[in-house]
Order: C-alpha cells, then structure tokens, then sequence
C-alpha cells in the first residue's frame, strides 16, 4: 500500500460516512503527502506580511497617499489592524517584514528588517526593481527561513502591505499570461471613476513600455515591487523545506503565480485561502487551476485571509488525528 | 444618528478600505443590530446537537443501520466525532440533546435526557409524531434554553443526528415549498443507485399518503423527527430571547424553515454556515433567501458545519471591538 492509499484508507476508517468532510479531506491528503505522513502536523503557524512602496503610487494609481505604506507598518506593530485582530484569534506567529518601504522604522520584536531600497523605481520611467535587488530580495528570504521564530514553521500564511502594489499585480498578472488589461485591472482599494480611468491609462502606459518580456524574473524586474519578489522567493524557498504556504488574495496570489512560473512543483504545497472581491482575482485563480477555501468578498490583503483559513486547514489536521474510526467508537458502517 | 448609522460608521472608521472586510461587515452588522449595541458579544458559545431515531429508517431509507444513531451518541459522548473535533479547536460548549433516540444512556454531563419517544411513527403508517410530543418538544425547548450551562450563551449552532432524517428533511422541504421530490430528494449519507431508487420510492409513498398538510406544525407532524421538531422550537426560543443561531446543514436547514414559516422574524438572528453537499440544500437555502459563509462540500451534519463557520463570525465580532481607527492609529484616509 502506497502512502497515498494509507491516507485514504485512514480518513475512510473515521466515523463519517465516505466523502463526507469535503474539502477538508482534500485538505488533509494534500498536507499528508507533502510531510509524507498519515498524521500531520501545523507545528508554530506564521504569517509574514512583507510590505514596500511603489515608484509607480507617487503617479496616482491608488486611493490612498504612499506614507499609507508606512503608517499601516505602524499600525500592525501595534497590534490595531485586521491582521493582528486575526492572528491574536488564531494564535499565529505574526511577523513583519519591511522589503523596500519608504521610512526609517525603530527596531521591534515583530518586524524584520529586510530593505533593499526605499521603494522601487516608477515602471513607468524603467524596470521597478533591477536584477541586483531581485537578487537581495531571494537572499533576503533565505535568511527569514533560517530565523529560529520561523524556520520550525510548518505552515506559512502569506500576506503584503504597499499603496500601489494591486497596479504590480495588475500588470505582472497581464503579461504573465497575455491577457488584455481590462480583464485584469480592479479598483485596488477604493478608485472611484475618475481615478480608475486614471489609473487605467498609466497601466496602459507601462505595458506599451515593458514589451517582449519573456521570463518571470524580467516580469517581476519590469512591476515590482520588493514584497512581491522576496513573497515568490520565501515562498519557493519554504516550498523546497516541505512548508505548506497559504496564499492570500490578488497580490500575493500574482507573487505565486511569478513562483509558480519558476518552478511549477510550488503548487504541490499551497492552499489558496479566498477569492477577493478585486476584479482580476477570479481569473488568476482560473489561470493558476487553484480552487480557494473562502469565498467572503474581502479584498484587504495583509494576510487577512490567509489567517481566516487557517482554522479550516487545522480543521483538516485535526480530524485526521482526532477522529475515532468505526472500529475504535464501535459505530457499525454502511450496510 | 440611529443604531445602524452608528454601527457602520464604526466599521468605516476602521483602518481598511471601505467595505473591504466583504461578508464579515454585513455579520457585524447583523450581530449588532441584533444585540442593540456597537461592541457586540459571543459569550458561551455552543453548539447543541440533538438525536433522534426515525420510524421510517426501518423501511431502508438510509445507508446506515438504525443504531448508529445511538453509537454515534456514544462516539459524541466519548469525545471521537468529527463535531468533538471542531468544537474543541474553537472552545465551543458542546451539549447532546436525546430528543428521541432508541436506546437507554446512561447518564452524562454531556448529554441532556429530552427524550420524547424512542423514536417516530413511520411515516409511511402515520403521522410522525403526534401533537401532543410536538408540544413536548416545545416544552423541551424551552427548558434547554433555561439550564446554567446554555442561558448564557449568546449564539448556539445547530446540528443533528438520526438515521433517515435526510428523508425527514427532504419531505419537509417538498411540503413546505410545494416542490418536486425529485428537487428536493439526494442521497444522504450515500446510498448507492439502487438504495436511492428504493429511497425515493418510499419517499414518493409518504407524500402520497400526507396530502394536503397547511402549516408548518401538520409538515413537522407528518414526517418528524423529534430533534427536528426540537431544533425549530429551540430555534425560535433562542431567538426570542435575542440570541444568535447558526444553522448547520440540509436537516437543519429544514428545521429552520419549519421555524421561519412559523415566526418570519426569526431570519434577523439567523446565520447560515455553509452549503452541504446533500443535493437539495442549494435550493432549500435559495427558498430561503440565505446566504452560507461557507462551499466546502461538508456533508457529515452533528453542526459540524456551523462549528466550521463559527471562528468566521467570531472574527466579525473581534474586527469590531479589536481593530484600530484611522485616528486612533494615525493613518491617513483616502485622498
């Protein structure tokens, strides 16, 4: 019997009808055979938001000022946005990384300071990040793996903080795959018209300007940003460790799809945690063949959603080994 | 400014973009209006599941024989199912109700003794139950709702146990809604082709024989079960009493609409946890105007379900009395 056929035969075996717990049995199997066991573990549960700003933000793509990048860093350290409120409720090992934000922050317990540069190139002027810092940002997850807070971790929550960094994901998700920009731009966090046509024809500008890129490594290079590249590099790099990764909404989903591209294998080890209510989501999902745990409407980011399904993914773990089996409850089976 | 301006003028004052928390800032909503407050509670959460034995089971509607319904009270007792699981992880009070199950338990701290009859009428013979042990259950309800464990509970889910209470909910629906068996009818805990064939000739003969049925109670009457009858009646009292409930699956979702038709009012407590597998719980939430938190293809019933969701609902409480405002946290607002 193969590993795989033990696991069936052990979720099988517990006292529910066959199938019954859906997605969580998918759940189950998928973390087994990347620990390459029948009883997993979620040992110290993490996410890491990795936070930059964007040359791209001083042109008007967002709603929001830059310094917003900054202030939201302030916030988390903290312990006053979303994400903390989640993680506390959780109990996840929350941990910040500034990537490339444009600020001077005093040393804390919860951020790690991974800066390549105060925030990246405008796209519309050259490439957002050069091949030097694509280079640090790889260099930069390595060294977070090997942190002794994270590096027992055996589940990865994922999740991103930059004003302008939906038009990163926008335009990297474009070129990607060669879909038309109207099928992939949304409002972010909150244009109204006048600011999506605004931000509509400066995307339209950038990809006239980023022709012919034929890697992903040139795509991530032409949009950026820094938490975009040192994303797709950890979660690689936690991939390769036998880590399973949860991917949170459109941003950190278009820094998979950069992984992805680079090495398809990835795919093996991540759990897509929500759709968001942002337009491009749905289709990068369909592209990436990624069915996802929730379907909420958020559209926050910041590993909001990762954190909300953590509890579904310990759900599945915990069956699998919690659950009494028919032989062991004396339940009698199927007639 | 009224309850609901002042409830959505907290959310929007949290650091997110406007809305940007989807379904979670409509649960807050819901939870605040219902608690006449803006720092809405969860306190005592619980979830009640109530068993049942079914007449009709003898007749062969089911995959499972019928003692699985007190084996599985048993496993409940011993801590081994899948809704001990859950509940656990999210420290959810856990109570098990004997509404009316075939067997004689010992007694347990666990287990609250409402036993009605050992079991329902056939329906196929007669009515289910009787009057008189609808008013038991009434009468139950009420009680349930006065012990020290539960009265202080501010939300409860629902989840059920009895072999053939799928038929039950099944036939339920189709009377209540005027519908099509064959719209309402699904395999279960999983029939094969023939057990359904046989499942839906039987099911065909009870509604045959119960025509014309003209309010909810002579439906509940005609095809049990007494934990369903339970589930509505404590369902309708819980929310009098301006509680919370989470329903759970296709039975008792069923038992909802029972409740709903009776007391239209009740939709305002009413969180729906998720869409089962069970073919015909789409419809029946359709009909129902609600909206499930969760697709995760769950089809085990004991509130397993609604043990799932609850981290999710607790989540819209927690944003709501935990997160930062833009002032509070020195964010700066949208430009």
């Amino acid at each position: 019997m193969n590993l795989l056929q033990e696991i069936q035969q052990k979720i099988d075996q517990k006292t529910k009808p066959i199938g019954a717990l859906g997605d969580l049995e998918t759940l189950a199997k998928q973390i087994c055979l990347v620990q390459k066991t029948t009883s997993p573990t979620l040992n110290n549960p993490t996410i890491i938001v990795f936070a930059g700003d964007h040359g791209l933000a001083k042109e008007g793509v967002s709603a929001y000022p830059q310094e917003v990048t900054y202030q939201m860093v302030l916030n988390f350290l903290n312990g006053g946005a979303a994400i903390n409120v989640f993680a506390r409720q959780h109990q996840l090992n929350l941990k910040i990384v500034d990537a490339g934000v444009n600020f001077d922050f005093e040393p804390h317990q919860d951020l790690i300071d991974a800066k390549v540069a105060k925030g990246t190139v405008s796209s519309l002027i050259g490439n957002a990040l050069s091949s030097q810092q694509i280079g640090d940002c790889f260099d930069q997850a390595k060294k977070l793996l090997e942190r002794d807070d994270i590096k027992d971790s055996d589940i990865i929550g994922f999740g991103e903080m930059g004003i302008g960094n939906t038009s990163s994901a926008t335009l990297i998700m474009s070129a990607l795959y060669q879909l038309r920009l109207e099928d992939c731009i949304g409002k972010g966090t909150g244009v109204d018209l006048e600011g999506f046509k605004k931000k509509y024809s400066i995307l339209e500008k950038v990809l006239e300007k980023h022709q012919g890129l034929n890697s992903p490594i040139q795509i991530l290079s032409a949009f950026g940003g820094f938490e975009l590249a040192m994303i797709a590099a950890t979660m690689l790099e936690a991939a390769a460790k036998g880590k399973m990764i949860i991917v949170d909404g459109f941003i950190v989903t278009a820094a998979y799809a950069i992984a992805k591209a680079i090495q398809p294998e990835i795919q093996k080890n991540a759990i897509f945690s929500h759709v968001s209510d942002e337009k491009g989501h749905t289709l990068l999902l369909q592209k990436l063949e990624a069915t996802p745990l929730l379907h909420l409407g958020l559209r926050l980011g910041e590993g909001t959603g990762a954190a909300m399904a953590y509890p579904i993914i310990q759900s599945a773990v915990l069956f699998m080994n919690e659950m009494a089996s028919f032989a062991s409850a004396n339940v009698s089976e199927k007639e």
